[in-house]
């Protein structure tokens, strides 16, 4: 399969009737794939994986010396789908300067003193740099969306509510990254579809396992309480805000070696479109470094 | 005349065929007003804005207290049109905690790095307070559009040029006040309207007066001799960018005593149909106040 039709395969388009029913969470490769055995083909992906590591540490570097475009990952999921451990074993290859990681917490009170792409707004990657938003203003229609009181704490004006309140906030976010789009920001936008049983079994492996008694928080429990609300959200939002420019890639999340695999063979090639080149000198450019040398020279 | 008709007069709304040589930078008064006499209009104006100047201070006490809406106030014009003065004049008698106003210069290297946006969505009022932009993101349209030399340091990707790239910028920009409106910020827009004559005394009285001296620079001089193609710009901005929910004010600047009034009269009456009122207390705050005044009388 070539890795164009492959990418294809997740990047969900504006035109299509989106549901995350129609994706299946435990996918381990097309039928021609699975025909390799399990060993085989994972052996396979973890190539596959290292080639696009070594690729995606290459272009970053050429971002970096073109100073044109900046790259945004978005991870959105349930808890536990795997957003830590996909950020980590995608990108520890990529140089730290040129890259960096915000999560997002509660909002402070100075930021709910704002509209709310705001804070999202003042970490944007500058030109040249890779920005990972482990969460994002998409909680703002997720997580905000399941628990109402939240949106309470926003402080905003009285005005429409419901349905017309959420399809303005979907605008919203299509209008910022069609600005950002335009303006040199290559968005890239990953949901991590984990099912509910593999949730499950990582809250339990969470609980059992000392090494990881401290990613358990009781409160993700709660919010599982609420699954088939943000399952519901997670859909009405990747619907709304899948654009042409900037679509949603909803990536099967029951075996981690599949998401990794996944991310960042789209990463990869995405940042690869963008054309970029080591830029070229300019004679002038060419003709001060040559003064450069010949004045270090003799000295 | 009432205050909303006359509020009118300087409204440029969407649909109207926006001509800045249909917009008198000398108007003084309606025939009606000019007929009480120079002295007798100008003593009325100064009581006027007086009487708006206490209004808006008590308004903006009520906007900190509902701690809900922001207001941001744009100012934008050729030199010597009264940017500074007006802010100065209009905005003195409001409490400065919750007043800010940001002048914008050339943009640093850090700023270029993002989206043209992005400087003055870091400095947006927060809700409950007054934000002033002395300039503002509106010179993306008009001095860049004047000089295309400072849209190549904007070093963005190679793409769309002319026509089509400054109606997306316009279209960015109308996307970004209408996110703003839609989450509490009420944003005024004042275009300060000053004929060439105007400005070439206002730029003599600087070079004569020894107190204005420090106001006059030389690059003034030189933008002057681009005052058709500011014009230009203006016109095309104004156009593009005056919509339902954030209309432009055109206002006459050949005086400033007109300036200063239509200006203070606006915010005012804007700020106003909020229909901010001090908070009212619910039951449950009102006994915890009675509570506490137990507690301190019983020390």
């Amino acid at each position: 399969m070539k890795v164009k039709e492959g990418i294809q395969l997740f990047r969900i388009d504006p035109d299509e009737d989106f549901h995350l029913r129609d994706h299946d969470p435990g996918w381990a490769g097309t039928k021609e794939m699975r025909e390799l055995g399990e060993d085989e083909l994972k052996d396979r992906a973890k190539q596959i994986l290292q080639n696009r590591l070594a690729e995606l540490a290459d272009a970053q570097e050429v971002l970096y010396a073109n100073d044109i475009y900046s790259v945004l990952l978005i991870f959105q999921a349930m808890d536990a789908a795997g957003k830590d451990g996909t950020i980590k074993h995608v990108m520890s290859g990529v140089n730290p300067q040129g890259c960096q990681v915000f999560s997002f917490k509660k909002p402070s009170d100075e930021e709910l003193d704002h509209d709310f792409l705001w804070r999202y707004q003042r970490n944007l990657p500058e030109r040249g740099r890779i920005g990972i938003f482990n969460r994002s203003y998409y909680e703002d229609v997720l997580v905000v969306k399941v628990h109402p009181e939240l949106l309470e704490r926003q402080k905003l004006p009285a005005g429409e509510k419901g349905d017309r309140f959420w399809k303005h906030r979907y605008q919203s976010i299509n209008d910022f990254e069609r600005h950002l789009a335009r303006n040199g920001t290559l968005i890239l936008k990953f949901f991590l579809n984990v099912s509910k049983d593999e949730q499950k079994k990582r809250f339990l492996e969470r609980l059992t396992n000392p090494e990881k008694h401290w990613k358990f928080s009781e409160a993700d429990v709660a919010e599982r309480e609420h699954w088939d609300d943000y399952q519901s959200a997670f859909e009405d939002a990747i619907r709304e805000t899948t654009t042409g420019s900037v679509p949603w890639y909803v990536i099967p999340a029951d075996h981690k070696w599949v998401t990794r695999t996944l991310v960042a063979i789209i990463i990869a090639e995405k940042v690869r479109e963008l054309g970029l080149a080591h830029p070229v000198l300019t004679e002038e450019q060419s003709a001060r470094l040559a003064d450069a040398r010949k004045r270090l020279e003799g000295e």
